[in-house]
């Protein structure tokens, strides 16, 4: 497989034979992770560094998994344990981790753009872990994933997104996604979490979300964050969830098949109720499952693993 | 040696066989620590999650040594770092975990029954590193190895066990052990630390330390948390050393080859002396050393290290 | 090469020849760093414990990028995680790693001494990783590497090392260092930062940066401490980098050829102007890049790496 790029950023400057490239590739290494070993000798001797400014489960040991699964050095940073702490500019940080000669940086940060930042001044890969409300690539890559796993086709595909949009980097990767590969994408939430200026997109918006899942093939639901409410973007999680929380009944509207994806932690309850989070039309862990295989596959074609074998 | 169980939850469930088995693979496998390489490729490529809710050094250091001396991958997470701060449920991370793949989680929680909890819905493995005042079966079985490296039989051995009893899941753990191997045990403390209810075990009840101590071929001494002083547990360190720190003078009412034992960390002069932790009888460093013998041999019994060799 | 020395706890005990088979080897180590696949086996089946009681990004991660390109197993103790917060004694921290059968201890502590002190009861190599303002031997070493192969010869080089040397391990460690392979240093700083004590050392103390400028080859700024406003050790920030700053009028008072040095993090505008820190001048982030080959050589020759070979 060829990959050109030296770094993923996100997903609005990728081409579709590039997506193609990372989902591919991500189908082929996810069998490693189910192996009785699990590990492929194919970055041996390269050194990741997981560089996340914000707190995460999920993601950073997603991404340590996946590096040591084949078989690359990784190292943590988080923000409590770093220098910034001590006043250190995120440039000098990056350069100095840099001047330790890693391979690849994995960075997560509260401002939109900082990967892009770091990676014009800097010699490795940048992985851009999620950024601000701006992108979240790796996640639209394993959303997209799991959607293909289960839809084959991604043209005529109705893929709904709804919740906290404004805020989301995980819906704004996942618009980029889905409209270059030819899915088509509504987008629902209250007005103030889904403003009009997002229709600029390409995509429906739609406040009604018993509307917008007719004919819906995938739905995918977007974490509520409670402090939100204490900025009055919404008056209470009790109104939230009566209009948007995704129930049996609700599901009902949809078509058939259409499966039920949330990058998670789920609020129980809240955009989900536990009976759907849970049915057999969730496809949330699949989901935290491609995750390992699209960032073994991102770093696999980044850092130059051509030349070696994946099989052990 | 074969081992059927899937889990290492607790010590009340385990059969004496179960218990000599591992008894005697980490026998085999304290080796290992001493040797020039201190590592086999056993356990490579297998998964090991350490899921940390409350704070640990030695345990999830010990559990992490074990790993990486067997070849294992293994992911720290602990209460800080991760999404419970988020609110999300223990069900939900821990699916979102076994999601990537691991071959066995290590958890430590506040809640006694956490880990059999979450056995209930896990494929991988789960081994109990403490469970609120429940259990902590990998410390009583270093325990028992510790004792039967210095006493050869646990029959008519008198193991004598002294302090905060009513909150020791590392009591309770070594009631269980013990007495299913055939030493007969003896606890001792302030009757708001040591219920009556205890006596329903099987053990022997006794408030006053000198008495119990008296023909005693193993001593072990329990942490005293402070913070039980607040409580009302007892008036004041000072009247709780009076009574129960092991002194020199105490301790020579026990046999004259009695070991000393606790499970760490020491308070120096609260429930033992500075004297006696640091006296030959003291085997204390001996546990912990036995900490990652046990932890390896727990790892290698589950994770199904038998197709393979332990030499390098 | 041959390297007697049990532990690494400070410069001001080793011999000159000492000093320069670690600066060798890093040298021949360094290389490493630079593969498409940066490791070798070394150190492999090894274990190191990172016992850190104080923050830091750079000096853990060092070691621990160091220790992985070595092969080494390497496990990481923080404050926060420790059982120091329930008031364990330094002492019993240690004999309690120490009982894990771990080979090297790379300890970072507030109090100056704490290394020394661990180094008189334990089996394991001990490396000093900064205690209190005592040394910083790996920072100092890894400094000379860094004016080595930009000067040549330490004879005769005239060394000024600028800021808090009061309270600076870095200092102290790269004074000794200095003097014993014979370049001239300059001490500067304000008289509360730079008590006449400094004198004792055998160095030029001064407090007027642009005289000690004239003639120097190499120029070292120091970090400031903003706590040491607050403490009252100078008037204000203003007023130090209006005396203390190196700008690059300042520059142009040292040698044509002087290189700027800091042991990171940079207070831009404060101890060093943004211009002459990524002035082609600075070696500040070749500084960094030396760290990991120091610390792998110190690692390498403690650890008995000798009848191994380093190649692949």
């Amino acid at each position: 497989m060829e990959f050109k790029r030296r770094h993923l950023l996100g997903i609005q400057e990728l081409e579709v034979s590039e997506i193609m490239t990372i989902l591919d590739t991500a189908e082929s290494l996810s069998e490693i992770s189910t192996r009785e070993v699990k590990k492929v000798p194919t970055l041996r001797g390269k050194t990741i560094i997981n560089l996340f400014f914000e707190p995460s489960t999920r993601t950073r040991s997603s991404f340590e998994l996946a590096a040591k699964r084949l078989s690359a050095d990784i190292v943590n940073f988080s923000q409590q344990t770093s220098s910034v702490v001590k006043g250190e500019s995120l440039k000098d940080t990056v350069l100095n981790l840099e001047a330790m000669n890693p391979d690849a940086l994995v960075i997560r940060h509260s401002c939109s753009g900082a990967p892009h930042f770091v990676s014009t001044f800097c010699r490795s890969h940048v992985i851009n872990a999620g950024d601000g409300s701006h992108e979240h690539p790796t996640q639209a890559l394993l959303d997209a994933l799991t959607i293909r796993q289960h839809k084959k086709n991604f043209p005529n595909l109705k893929v709904v997104i709804v919740g906290d949009i404004l805020h989301s980097r995980v819906a704004r990767s996942n618009i980029f996604l889905l409209q270059k590969v030819g899915a088509s994408v509504t987008l629902v939430g209250p007005p103030s979490l889904l403003p009009p200026e997002f229709g600029q997109l390409g995509v429906q918006i739609e406040h009604n979300l018993d509307k917008a899942l007719e004919g819906a093939d995938v739905i995918m639901m977007l974490r509520i964050q409670r402090e939100r409410q204490k900025a009055n973007y919404f008056p209470s999680l009790r109104e939230y969830r009566n209009l948007y929380c995704l129930t049996r009944e609700r599901f009902r509207l949809a078509k058939k098949d259409a499966i039920i994806m949330h990058p998670g932690p789920i609020n129980r309850g809240v955009e989900i109720s536990s009976e759907m989070a849970d049915s057999v039309k969730s496809v949330i862990l699949k989901q935290v499952e491609n995750g390992i295989a699209i960032r073994m596959a991102v770093l696999y074609l980044l850092l130059g693993g051509k030349e070696r074998e994946t099989a052990d």
